[in-house]
């Protein structure tokens, strides 16, 4: 239970999801609360403008930069599953992980994550064969890759694997199943309202460094990075107040590379 | 006139250029013939399997792997003039360099030299403008990156007045007008056929540091690398006629970076 | 000065650009001003769904649907110059235009007319060699299509000449040079701000079937439909203000067909 | 058996798979062999330009035209499953069969059928509700339309139950399974090679109204058309072969629309 020996969380965030004309708002306000982001990179969001400004507004905000690969499907935001085999999709990931990196490097800066998005993130959970896959690429480009996975998820055991260093999330306004899956956005219970039961639960989780289901079920973990979203003005709200109660809670937050430190 | 002193000169050609079910033909006989691949960078051709197996392929003969970005257009194979902005430009440069060099980071070798492809190369070879956004944008990423320039070209001014280790271009199979220019296709006596005429051109340019237009006139340059197309059997068979020739008459052929050295 | 006579108007506005995820708003608003649509076909703006639905929804509203075809750049919103040859240029129309009135026949709809977009309608309505590839376009698909274009441009001409049916469209928001060209964006006095200013601007070319210049210059048209547009809460309100204006002025608000026949 | 009773067969083939600079031969060659073509609309292999030449081409050599639509993954060449809600994939066929039909209008022609391709094909080949949207797809565009289904699949059970003409089509150069599927090219067995092993195998299928495993095992279909490949010069030769032995054997090849007349 390191984490709570040292009191350091992480709050992530997903980044950077404009493209072109099109914005994908609450940028602005995530960056004063966030301590790193997970920034798009052109398959299913961002493009080469908008991973730059994001990149450059991470940097002034202290935020440090993880890059968010997807499949390639803009026009499906990165959520359609698709059957890509391990060769390829391991080409995909380090294609977009280094160009986001050089948008970050020519500023001064640079990616210390990866945290992939969408369906390559879910199926990626749950099949260790394309978990295998993104460990693999990640390790490939650059070993001292830190990999942000979903705490108890097969892509957490491929990373460990493969010699990664991990960082372990849970989702601040999701339930799990007793599995340690999130409950799927069809069934009830699956979303956690309001700022306060977020917080409660994201409290609960890491003081007792697990998983909670909804049936009360606990799964071992080591929960350092929260998860939050900022597409409304009500998920920043939320964001803020789970800020706040985890500082007020004596937790500091930090970066993830500092976490990991 | 270095480089008739140290007799060091450089074979390039334009490689990687498949995507993913089509296939442009040459690659395999090309990379035994050149020093240097221009490899696509999934913007105008090139895919991330793709971009792994040529970079792959080079490393394993010795050739040296530069990016050979370009304006966004598969459909057009970058082939169209578009006209961007220079901010928009220099991040899709970075984001294209990047990313090539993230499949070649991840097989233990990197990207040397940068050499813009099709429209976004001739725009750049003639308006200073875009030609310096170009510079811009590779000097930002890593000053210690090569651009491979036409011989006599706005992009060779950009490029060495930013600070670039900078190497001119030559082209085996085209004339030039008197100001340096090619001869475009549309007008007669643009292209140079055969293994023979293109070896004197060739040579008469690289032993007089000059270009020799279609009306004999000279422009000093310094001519370093010669660029090869491997399109078909015939482009092939010419460049590896030049390659003999070259060596006989006295040159050894380099990578671009030993070139630079 | 047919239109006075019949003291017939349309107002038109660019709708379903949305692109999967995105959402450019102010459809819902536009759909109960407007009498015509210009619905992005999918290479600016515009996917399958969100063509499909704004078509049902123009449908419910008695809207009539026109295609408002790009220069294939979704990056770019299609407001980017691209050099593109006129055979390549007409099958790109016609793919288009095509599109989209697939997904209206689905639901018993169809294009009535057609007004290129963005970076396209801009070239075209100035060169006429690209005018006259897209009114090829356009009239070798359905010659009983009408072509929406802007008033004294080159494209109206081009349309003219090839037998299909215009419509000439004047902006509400924007000021005229004396050639009759849009003063452009980055000049002072190009844009035209608020209702009651708009509105009066609007009416003095409607009155005098004449292009208003900034300097006062009159250039005779026909100017028969008015483009509005919906990007924000005060363009909706001035949309609104100019459909009253006109229609406590007389006018009998419909759609493009309605004015053609 | 009625096919037996007219004689009337049909061969078809998938051609218009070029892109952009990209060229995918054989269509040359197979225009004069098939009766009617599967046309690529832009989704996995041709644009615009490609649509309208081999439309021209399939025009002058009297092969009707079919829509040869596919999910949206030019990279992949639409051979990756993706999974598409419903609503969404329907949109996708109308708008790719609509495409390509205006293609064909503006040169004076018409799309008479569609053949989903790839990964679209043999998941709406299994799975019903996969088949339903594509049979609704079809039959809301144009309820004349005809739709090629493989012989006993549930695109074709989801045809007919709609309401659409259905083709049933049996493959030349692969062996069935006893459950009507065919045997995956990873078994071995798969591929039946050769010019007589072909026609052998299509014969005794049209003359039993039968597709016939490769245990031996007769499923009753009414295959009346024949796919053929062209991809290399064998397969072109055994598509030629097939077309002679089936004339030989008695057979009167006809258009798709001539089949269902």
């Amino acid at each position: 239970m390191t984490q709570n020996t040292t009191k350091k969380l992480n709050l992530n965030s997903d980044l950077g999801e404009s493209f072109g004309a099109w914005v994908m708002a609450g940028d602005a306000a995530m960056l004063g609360i966030v301590n790193s982001a997970n920034v798009a990179c052109g398959y299913h969001a961002g493009d080469p403008l908008v991973m730059t400004q994001t990149v450059e507004r991470a940097k002034k905000n202290g935020v440090s930069i993880g890059a968010h690969p997807s499949f390639p499907d803009l026009q499906g935001f990165g959520r359609r599953r698709m059957d890509i085999p391990a060769p390829e999709l391991e080409a995909m990931l380090i294609y977009q992980i280094g160009a986001l990196d050089a948008c970050a490097r020519a500023q001064g800066s640079k990616v210390t994550h990866v945290k992939p998005h969408g369906a390559l993130s879910n199926i990626a959970s749950a099949d260790r064969k394309v978990a295998d896959a993104v460990a693999r690429a990640v390790h490939r480009l650059d070993p001292s890759l830190i990999l942000l996975a979903p705490a108890a998820s097969q892509m957490a055991l491929a990373g460990k694997e493969i010699g990664l260093k991990i960082v372990e999330e849970i989702f601040a306004d999701r339930a799990y199943l007793d599995d340690g899956n999130l409950v799927p956005r069809s069934q009830p219970g699956a979303m956690i309202h309001g700022a306060e039961a977020s917080l409660t639960h994201v409290l609960r989780m890491v003081e007792e460094s697990a998983l909670i289901s909804i049936n009360g079920k606990r799964i071992p973990v080591n929960p350092q990075s929260i998860c939050v979203h900022g597409d409304n003005a009500e998920a920043v709200a939320v964001a803020q107040a789970i800020r706040n109660g985890l500082t007020k809670a004596g937790y500091t937050l930090v970066t993830i590379p500092e976490l990991a430190a």
